[in-house]
């Protein structure tokens, strides 16, 4: 985890503080079930909790003697807690521990992240409200194609976002899981019940057939949740990009008062958040394969996961939680240029209605490659400077026989290509209105 | 592709013909409709479809001159067809006809996976069944644990593969999208009422709000659950590995009559398939990345994503559909020796009962880490070779001290360990049973 | 391998009918060294040849029955030569056959591969030359910065390229080693002494220390060289992509007469060269991680890496072959449009001489930090449409106090800022030429 | 980077404090070498050295402010050294900085790794030479093939990791690599008089045609050197894993005293070390990918590479440092039973010997594939239980035709396998002695 690229909240979880008291949480809760099951004296979880303080410095002196991160913390329980402690992790496997306050601290972190989501989606519904039929040239390969509206940018992030919430929202219930069920997973030393007791309090569900630990497939699925929720992210911040490059000029990102965008020239204005964000991609995205590796353990389970994931888990969620923050910030401040969008739009001559003009041509009789042939001779006409793309075709002897001057100026309508938004929003923020964490905004209808 | 590692179905599935046979059905089903809707005359699909004799060198010979190929398809189509192919295509891009086909394209590789995924579920669990009581040694670290099933293995493999087949299913029915939205996705020459019937008579959703193209991120999911998958059956591979090896010889991969195992050593068996099943995961598994990274699409679309799909949806499916089939094989054919499964049992001398020694002593008052000394110490000294681990436990004067010899005698016993067996199995294949598309295998109960 | 993403020669070169003449190049090597050393009867390896011709369709029916490749292979000469056969592969394991094999093939397709580079070197080169002093707008973030010259994007592709062939090199002479020593790699039944000749004849080094197979971190070594090669590749083909969007416009990939950009909209010329290469590039670089997984086998070995190189070896040499071509085709057919890189450069109305106005104020003596906010004042200005640059600051009070009219003319000059690229040229093509295979051509000096 | 896997030097490495200090090293370098040539008054550099101290935590509070990290760290300058500070940054771009302070901490980074790898290499080297003549049964696929020493794997690890550190040695020169240029790499406002000077008093080539940055390919070969150097390393921890299964039992990491194996069965003695070793690798394969995404900036560089290298240099640096710290300390104190080595080496029965016969056959006159089929009928019999291969081969009548029972004993002979390992290692530790950083260890000859 890197300060620079993180919020409080998330690194507050990722604390060994933090990690140690959710150990203590599976514990105490394995231990209150066996108290109900009368297998420990009632009272003995109550008097843990209160004689515990939990010192992570402590416990890493301990670790660095016996070499092994639970029993260090059971060393440390003991020290405070005395005889009780001795029902403490009774039938347990450390990786009954692990597991479980693994479980709880991915839950939480996944907690932050719908939350950072919707506060993104939100944003993108709002914008979305505002530009519903702004025009914009819509582009393929770069290159200027037909007309669409701003707002569907945000539409479609809207809904890419939405399908990644659904995953990671699957993602989350798949890891939700924790296990009480011994070194090898056959409950040896302990019971079903138990583990249902005390997972229950946790609000975790039981592993159906565990192993030493909870079977990785489950995390893999995280991770890969996460790295395609961050390639969706690397596609809206690359939408800016390309939006504030220079010759292209419709919108910005915010740039804060006393900001400076080189340390050379003065007068840049850089699109330094969404670059950013594109870099953090590619960290997220690269670590699907190390949790892909980590399914095929050997046997009952190896430890070649652990390392993996220590590293993992707090470094991409921290990532993807920053990354929904500043995309969130993007796009509640992203500046539209009016002026420009209209000028790109007017850039290429007309030549965006090449397709209206050669379906005119087939809607009276032509054949498809006679039409094509036809237009596509005086679009290279315009590109080559020969003149605008509506005079060439006027002049057009082929055309003229099969087009009238007012059909051929129909084809030049923005309103026209336009006049289904509506039916796009509909399906996108009626049908597919996400239903988030947070009171729903007023531009999302 | 590579055709050592495929079968004939899903090759099929992916020659050129089969590809623009299904550009076809997408034209015809545009055509249809567009007929019903009175846009195009009555007759036109049919007489298309009557006329139309798909010839893959010849529309590659016209695509060699004019570089695109969908347009060198439709003037393959216009050359057979004639006047009437003037309706085809009205007020398409070529995405909304490659897109669609590619959503039929990844269904029905889908349904061939599933097919092959529930002929190994239907191995396992036949396997579950007959080898539920069977014990062998558990292992973490490699290292002998506390004894388990050998029905186990084959029961978290059904579970884990029947999570990895509700992933595909969510995956499949995120790519079943087609789009018939024009050049930028708004319906600039078409409609969203021709295109929601079309794409209804093909069996698919139209996209929520298309650019240019359908959005990656779903073809991204389906990737990622392939990934998944074939880490899954990777590890399921690897246990079959070890068990094989020389010194632990637990069981053996089937072995043809006449086959061969090493050109030098006549002696050899080789467990060849799974290994072979170990690198295939590999190769699947680094699909995700470039999958993930045709999300970021400039603009409206790039077609950078173009041919990392031609490569990899043919081979990624081809590969995980022979991984599955090859599993099964395995599964279905593995040989057992239930000799060497008692022996590696025994083989610690009972160490793989000192927890539950420890757990007496616990019982009896002593403190977890004064218990786990006393234990630690008798468990080294066999390791050292100083005697068995049951006697040297019954010389301990601190040990007998807390525990009688019956005590300590009730401390071996496996059928102990394995009492819990049929919960689990109760939770796998009763209460997680997976509803597959074959008939259900008697041995799954 | 795809066949619409290769060419011939790389084809061939990985057919099944070339991979048998390989292995029967190495078994021949071996026996004739074994002729010269006594241990077998003079002639038989001319015998052998003489008497076999390979039929892989046979080799593959007999592989069915042994399910094993070498020992199918074997079957087949022995088929075919009778009795002298029992001189061939004395003393080897299949793995002697197939890693120096191996080794033959990836050293021809990296010849192949260098011949590629070389051309598309040679195509820079000369680029390069004939756009030395045009000048054309540098970007950073996307945004105007300062000028610099067209010939330098060629001239730093050189020398990328150039060094992405020294990483080739290497790896190529680190895969050109085989190794005869048997099972296990310790001549059990052979000798270094007939491993040495047989490899010298076949132009290989003896691996230092083999197990039962050449060490595969040679291997992930080539893949990494290709991976690194491949991104080099999509670096200057994402650089085309960025000149030919409609709103930059600076350069044009070759589009072929008859050639045709979209079935919709006949306007349109697309970079679909370059953008296939950066799509390529995902593919090739993915390549990476499962040769880096292959480096780990178990033991003296497993066969796990078999699968990835039978499909990864032909895959990625054949793509990035094909990628090398459609590079060379595209920067030898780049269209430059003149014009439209005036008309970038003077885009900006003189903001990217910003710094040249900075530096002058500090080298009048205001601090760094107050000379910056007085330019960007004035830039931001500009950006807000107040007016141009040059007179915005000749109408800054302060600036005026530290400059005159002519001081600030003074830092508007393109020729400036191009002074120095003699020096960067001399540094490239003549101090960092690249030694080809091919003839020098003309336009490299 | 994660502190439980980090040494200090490296993290120190990495350090705000470090990086500051570095960009500082690089302004000053240019200082200096601008008062050489007169551009600057002498004595500037030397005033700037004096009178700052550098507070990371400031620049970082003015960097909130101007959101630029390099403009934050100049206005701290600035605070503390008034005036003369306009004579630092002339000309220059922050990537003249960022890029020359990178190259510098890389190659302090190198040096640490370099002196790791040497370590291992000498612990290499010594138990390679305890081990030479130690027999072990050598196995492929898992299964016992033929008879190897113990020594040559650490030979071959000895030779592997050579090969590894030449790699890095190379990469380490590739990214030795500054940059003063100014904006966009044509020296706008710098010269590269300056830069050769100021590079050349840090140790820095200057790149060849630079952009706004030095070229990520240099970086790229860096990281995937690391990735290829931390498969090696998993390699062998792997190998340590498999010898210390319970079943095989060959070898064992070192075992602290005080150490603990598993929080609830105190009789295990786990492989953790190399087990760690083996998930940091994925961590550190992992990186190579996105390191490869950053060669294809944008124009004359985007900034989207910065957060990647953020994070990965100082974590793949500080993991990498970790593993070859971790893997020297178990190649050191790894415990060897020679004991059930040559148990293991008896465990067959002499089964490893078949190619022996078979080569015995061969030499009799048999054609290879009868003389396979003689040897397979009496390797499978002992394999199912039928008697030791020994007994089986004399009692076959076939056999016994071809060879007497002594010449069946001749082929039952260890020393005869390993009588080139000394050959073996003369390649290894003489031809191909790595010249390492440190003095040279006794056990390598």
């Amino acid at each position: 985890m890197i300060e620079r690229y993180s919020r409080a909240p998330m690194r507050a979880l990722w604390s060994d503080q933090a990690r140690y008291e959710t150990w203590l949480e599976v514990e105490l809760a394995v231990c209150s079930e066996m108290e109900r099951l009368g297998r420990v004296p009632v009272g003995t979880a109550e008097q843990v909790r209160a004689k515990v303080a939990i010192d992570p410095e402590r416990v890493q002196r301990i670790e660095e003697r016996v070499r092994h991160d639970v029993i260090a913390f059971l060393t440390h329980l003991e020290e405070q807690v005395g005889e009780p402690a001795r029902w403490l992790h009774l039938g347990l496997t450390s990786s009954d521990v692990l597991d479980s306050a693994f479980a709880l601290q991915l839950g939480r972190a996944g907690a932050l992240l719908l939350e950072a989501l919707d506060g993104l989606l939100q944003a993108l519904a709002r914008r979305a409200a505002e530009t519903r039929h702004l025009p914009m040239v819509g582009r393929s390969h770069g290159i200027h194609a037909e007309p669409t509206a701003v707002g569907l940018v945000f539409a479609g992030a809207y809904a890419e976002l939405g399908r990644q919430r659904r995953r990671l929202v699957n993602a989350l219930e798949e890891v939700a899981v924790g296990k009480i069920a011994g070194a090898v997973g056959v409950y040896g030393n302990v019971s079903p019940e138990v583990e249902a007791g005390a997972l229950a309090a946790l609000g975790l569900a039981p592993e159906t057939c565990a192993t030493q630990v909870v079977a990785r497939d489950r995390h893999a699925a995280f991770f890969a949740a996460l790295g395609q929720l961050a390639s969706s992210l690397e596609r809206l911040a690359q939408q800016v990009r390309h939006w504030q490059r220079t010759e292209v000029g419709e919108a910005y990102e915010p740039f804060g008062r006393g900001q400076k965008g080189s340390s050379a020239m003065p007068h840049k204005r850089n699109p330094i958040l969404t670059e950013n964000v594109c870099g953090l991609a590619r960290l997220v995205r690269s670590a699907v394969i190390p949790a892909l590796e980590n399914v095929a353990l050997w046997h009952e389970r190896d430890i070649s996961h652990s390392s993996v994931e220590r590293v993992l888990a707090p470094d991409v969620t921290t990532l993807v939680d920053f990354m929904l923050y500043r995309m969130t910030q993007v796009i509640s401040g992203l500046e539209l240029d009016e002026g420009r969008l209209a000028a790109n739009l007017a850039l290429s001559g007309g030549l965006i209605y090449s397709e209206a003009v050669l379906l005119a041509l087939i809607g009276k009789g032509l054949a498809r490659q006679s039409a094509y042939e036809l237009v596509q001779r005086c679009a290279l006409a315009t590109q080559a400077g020969a003149g605008a793309f509506r005079t060439l075709l006027g002049q057009d002897a082929e055309i003229a026989r099969a087009l009238s001057p007012a059909e051929i100026d129909a084809c030049f309508d923005v309103e026209h290509h336009l006049r289904f938004v509506d039916v796009i929003y509909q399906r996108v923020f009626v049908d597919g209105a996400v239903a988030t964490t947070l009171p729903r905004a007023e531009g999302a209808e």
